[in-house]
């Protein structure tokens, strides 16, 4: 038996190469690093992290490290489901959601990778397996970027090897949107995959109009057009709107994603697996989707997310967005022709520079 | 303009003068205290607080302690909405959820009392004042205790003044719920009001058998009989079980309630003021209840929590349970004759013995 003998957190502040502005978080010029290193009596190792777009991953680090080894230190390592059952208890009262989920995402992601690389397989194989190739977008964080600085950097994405582009939009007035929108088709030609995303910016009703005037540029998806606590309001989206909707950065929990595809509010389902309550929440709401008939897409991560993708048949597209994280990762993730190649590494094989790191340490 | 010039967190450990249990939240042997002082530049002071049963405050302190000084100082205490608005976004990617909004309900609390204070008001009147005489019940976290203990512990419960009584059930087998349910109803007598709290111990059918098992002695409700997740499942809870049902204390924002109410799967709305989002949230909690014409009931904190069902048409009964941190207020509320008395002091009332406190700093 794998038992965990210790839980190592730790808590970074990654500044970002650029300013990233989107239509609700504002501006962000560093993002935050929580990281879980998890070891067993044999000395394996698991390694998971969860990020934020710069605030309050002092919450997180707080849970790891004051409640986490207590309630795991100890355990058998190999049972993920009830370890996940137990922390999820044990906090419920001050936890259940926020920060204190992406602090179980992180250990989670971390008890699959030592179960993959005990095992020996890489972890999209460990959890299905299905194709290794996945189609992936490039996913701008661009909405302030005035229109010509945003077609050099499509121009850039596809010199990179991207077949697909998503951008922002919920920018003041809705016809700024749709002239931006208008310019990057007509930049990419027809039937090129493009995405629009509007992070939650607007009411229910402006999203039904933006997602009319969106319809004829044809996109693949409008994302959040609303905030991610209106489930009926999904509904007469997906419905009035005429596009299909993705969502679920924002949700945390398999509870959240069962009542928005339940109530039909959502097309493309976008787990983020640092936030969702790791690999093992991941994959349920993955096969829920496929059961609802839904393909699954995906938020952030690009390098875990990558294996759960290519474990499961309904996959869409990964988002590719790793917010300057490559620079700390041994192997960052291989994008060929517009598909992201899950790695034939043991785990998720993702190897931190934990030397370079500690210059960012919080 | 009261201008915000600190804002000083506080994390303390209370341990309980005894064990208390129930069906999900295991042995409580302490309890987390979270308080937050938010002064002004004219002097005044606002207290509020939050608790936990026992796991992660230090979140909750993290959160408060880094992140809401930087966003709330210098900032106009009056406009409450505005700041509560402002911390939601802030912290939403990292937050939305869990022990944020914990932090988040501690600090709105201290804004309310701020107002009352400098406006000479108690926050009940403040509020729009209604009543300050509030039906309450005792609320016994008694689910292992012996019949004879569990007997006693009622007889003690009507001598200190309520005329209304709460139980745990949820114990491994539903016909050991059944027999101290009518015990207890036989010791009081018909027509007492009697309410049974199961603590998301069941699957929704578990709680539909429940329910109709308990009907023939008449409780007022049956608490939390499922997981807060599933609204679709209250809703059949009680539509099928036949009785009302109270719920709430573990949901964390206006929006869920909205999904529950509006869904039906609620009679009695329970929200906790130190964990919905504080005062603005419930007050907006109270109304929606109003509008659909459902009483609203409480949980925790009954110090803060008199004045806002004093303040309301729709308040039904007041959970009184402080966890035991009357022995650090210097006036604990006042109980006559079945009602919580909200005083009438300026804003909430609490003055906390901070050397007491002092002393179980974490």
């Amino acid at each position: 038996m794998p038992k965990i003998t210790s839980l190592e957190p730790g808590f970074y502040r990654i500044p970002l190469p650029e300013l990233l502005t989107d239509s609700m978080h504002g501006e962000m010029r560093a993002f935050e690093l929580n990281t879980v290193r998890v070891r067993d009596a044999e000395g394996a190792e698991g390694v998971g992290y969860t990020f934020t777009v710069g605030r309050n991953g002092a919450a997180i680090d707080a849970t790891l490290a004051r409640e986490f080894p207590e309630l795991v230190v100890g355990e058998d390592a190999d049972l993920i489901e009830r370890l996940w059952q137990k922390l999820w208890w044990a906090l419920h009262y001050g936890g259940r959601g926020g920060p204190t989920v992406l602090a179980l995402s992180a250990f989670d992601i971390a008890l699959w990778d030592l179960k993959a690389k005990r095992a020996e397989l890489p972890l999209w194989k460990l959890l299905g397996g299905h194709d290794p190739r996945v189609p992936c977008y490039a996913g701008g964080i661009d909405l302030l970027l005035p229109l010509d600085a945003l077609l050099r950097q499509t121009d850039a994405n596809l010199e990179r090897g991207f077949r697909a582009i998503k951008m922002k939009v919920g920018r003041r007035r809705l016809a700024e949107d749709v002239e931006r929108v208008a310019a990057i088709r007509e930049h990419l030609g027809d039937g090129f995959p493009l995405m629009v995303d509007a992070n939650m910016k607007w009411t229910v009703d402006e999203a039904i109009r933006a997602a009319r005037a969106f319809q004829r540029f044809d996109p693949v998806w409008l994302e959040e057009p609303i905030v991610p606590d209106d489930v009926a309001g999904h509904a007469r989206v997906v419905k009035e709107g005429g596009l299909p909707i993705a969502a679920g950065e924002n949700l945390r929990t398999v509870w959240e994603f069962k009542q928005l595809i339940a109530t039909g509010g959502v097309t493309y389902p976008e787990p983020d697996v640092t936030n969702c309550g790791g690999i093992t929440a991941f994959m349920k709401i993955a096969h829920l989707a496929e059961a609802f008939g839904l393909p699954v897409t995906t938020h952030g991560a690009h390098d875990v997310t990558v294996h759960c993708l290519a474990a499961v048949p309904n996959r869409s597209y990964l988002e590719a967005h790793g917010f300057g994280l490559d620079r700390y990762i041994a192997e960052p993730l291989r994008i060929e022709d517009g598909f992201a190649i899950a790695p034939d590494r043991p785990g998720h094989g993702i190897a931190f520079d934990w030397k370079g790191l500690e210059k960012v340490r919080t």
